[in-house]
């Protein structure tokens, strides 16, 4: 068969390799990236998905409009407006199939084969593999412990063909770190004097536990703006509902016309069940459950790899999420690393895939959210055994 | 903003803006292609969201594979063997958010800029859409009373870059048309002899309310053959679950590839209840009365045509599915008619969007599957007071 040249350059994916490898029941997995179970309020979610069954009929269960559900397109915008005082409106929200479609369709709306992506080194591989399908040119610009390197952002922004940079700014895939107030406001600026889209992803913002909020970079700050948003990290990440908010009336006609080509509406279903949920529970209080957990977790592990790892091993300390992120002496290979680790029944997940033609790379990415505290400190003891 | 050429080349959706007008309840329109809502089980669904939940707890909230629900793909498979006498497994079946989202996967993988694409003309406008996205060529071959006209398509066949061609062999999307048994055999001798892919798309197969099923053209007798089906049109459109069915390794390696930068996996929540009900119901009891209300509505809607339709008029004879498609002499405009008949409160589809390339044309779509026979034979009456 004769395949596209988008398909042929787009390598499997190394990561679902390793976590078919990590499956093994034996083995204390930190290679995952899966929300703990306990971020799913399954009750509440059964008594909402009778309750919609009952009172809206029919509805739930036909074809309905691309942009998405109303009611859950105005909570959106509520809690936006509510939290960062922001002026986002309905018609400003588009209900996504999980906000990785965002990627997908940022990707059809803006690019050509051969314009230019700007992302963070490391960056998230999910999005480095659904930009990949629109054959642009990356330009991977350091994440640095406040945020992107500024000289060399700048530099990037210069550039001729530039479309977008794709941004994480709360406890980042696969690093942990957050971008600083100070640093939010420098990049912002910076993005102001250049004709670039700026797409900040925001999977994990609502998962701190340490600090306060901070502001978004762009929205509500400049125009071309755009916000990634999901619900897979505090309600469900199975019902696949994310969403994209932009006030650039243009961009969402497109995202829309490409959205209806990929697969006409989401999920309609679960678009009334997570606003009836929402409606009728109070997210936050269940969402201080999660953190309540995450921190722990996260405690945990980093007071293992305090008391186990030598000294020349350098890790992050995430304020909320999932991650952190791992940094070996210079020239020592993560993959070498995983091999060995894998031996003692340990999994991480090496640098390599986050970053765009780096290989043996002296990073990897650690997972907190799905062991308990025992399992984290025996397998941060048996890795510090292989380093 | 800077938009990419092939969204700015895909003009927004004709059909849509056409729907908008015909929200007005006092309106009887044809216009629509939604499923009756007879066709959703509410009480079961019901039942077996509350099932799957006690039964699979996280399981059916949390992320999951690419491919999809294993069991869900084995009831498919078994589903097209005992009907089809095919030999299709699991590992040959993709889950799909909708089978919409097949044909921007097999646009991915396949389509190069300036490819070529064989499409029915008329054909389906959800497909022209999302081949756009890739900016192929499309090659139109004339879908006569039987088929694909033969030597259209061969010259087609025999074009250089020709990718893939998209046919709709059952109660085809606009015109209720249906493939004879022996154009069937003559199609499938000709891609034998060609390096195209075939697509055979069946989203109303199972809608047969006259005559007996015919086999597929591809499926189970050559490579390069693909068969995509869906749950919409006889469980539920709203969760969006379709699938593809190839028995080629690569493609389906390649499509795994795609979808997973495309949206991750779709909804797996929705993935295990429509498994849990095609477990525990019989979905062809179920059909049985869908077919029922469809053969009524169809019966009432060719009635009303003959009774009111001056000769000069034609139309199909639909053994199924949701269309009627309607011919007018040469030289009148459906689109003209469209707006005299709005004054007359009646509403359908002009052909237009069903055609590439071609403006003004003499036919229309009809659709009968959501309005009584009474609604049905006023609608027919109104129309013809305006041909």
């Amino acid at each position: 068969m004769r395949y596209s040249k988008r398909i042929l350059e787009t390598p499997s994916s190394f990561i679902r390799d390793i976590l078919k490898v990590t499956e093994d029941p034996s083995i204390i997995s930190f290679a995952g990236g899966l929300p703990n179970p306990i971020s799913f309020p399954q009750e509440a979610l059964k008594k909402a998905s009778c309750d919609i069954i009952d009172k809206y009929g029919a509805k739930v269960f036909q074809y309905s409009t691309t942009q998405g559900y109303l009611k859950l397109r105005q909570i959106i915008a509520d809690k936006y407006n509510a939290n960062f005082g922001l002026d986002i409106k309905p018609e400003n929200v588009l209900i996504l199939t999980g906000s990785q479609q965002a990627l997908d369709l940022m990707g059809k709306v803006l690019l050509n084969p051969g314009d230019k992506v700007i992302i963070e080194e490391p960056g998230y591989l999910g999005a480095i593999q659904a930009f990949m399908m629109f054959e642009p040119e990356f330009i991977p610009v350091t994440l640095e412990d406040d945020g992107l390197n500024l000289d060399r952002l700048e530099a990037a922004l210069k550039q001729d063909r530039v479309k977008f940079a794709y941004l994480v700014p709360n406890f980042q895939n696969p690093t942990g770190l957050t971008y600083s107030k100070e640093r939010r406001e420098k990049i912002c600026e910076l993005f102001k004097k250049y004709d670039v889209v700026l797409i900040e992803d925001d999977p994990y913002g609502e998962l701190r536990f340490k600090g306060g909020n901070l502001p978004y970079i762009g929205a509500g700050r400049f125009d071309r703006s755009v916000l990634l948003g999901t619900f897979s990290k505090t309600v469900t990440p199975g019902m696949r509902i994310g969403y994209i908010i932009t006030q650039d009336n243009e961009l969402m006609t497109h995202l829309i016309t490409a959205k209806q080509s990929s697969d006409l509406h989401s999920n309609i279903f679960s678009q009334y069940l997570v606003a009836e949920y929402l409606e009728h529970n109070a997210l936050k209080d269940h969402i201080s459950k999660i953190t309540a957990l995450y921190k722990e977790q996260s405690d945990a592990m980093l007071a293992a790899m305090e008391e186990y790892f030598p000294k020349y091993v350098k890790y992050t300390q995430p304020e909320g999420g999932m991650f952190i992120w791992v940094t070996l002496p210079e020239g020592k290979s993560a993959l070498d690393l995983f091999y060995k680790a894998m031996e003692k029944k340990v999994a991480f997940v090496p640098g390599d895939p986050f970053y765009v033609g780096k290989h043996g790379v002296n990073t990897f990415r650690l997972n907190y959210t799905n062991s308990t505290p025992e399992m984290i400190r025996e397998g941060i003891k048996r890795l510090a055994e292989v380093l």
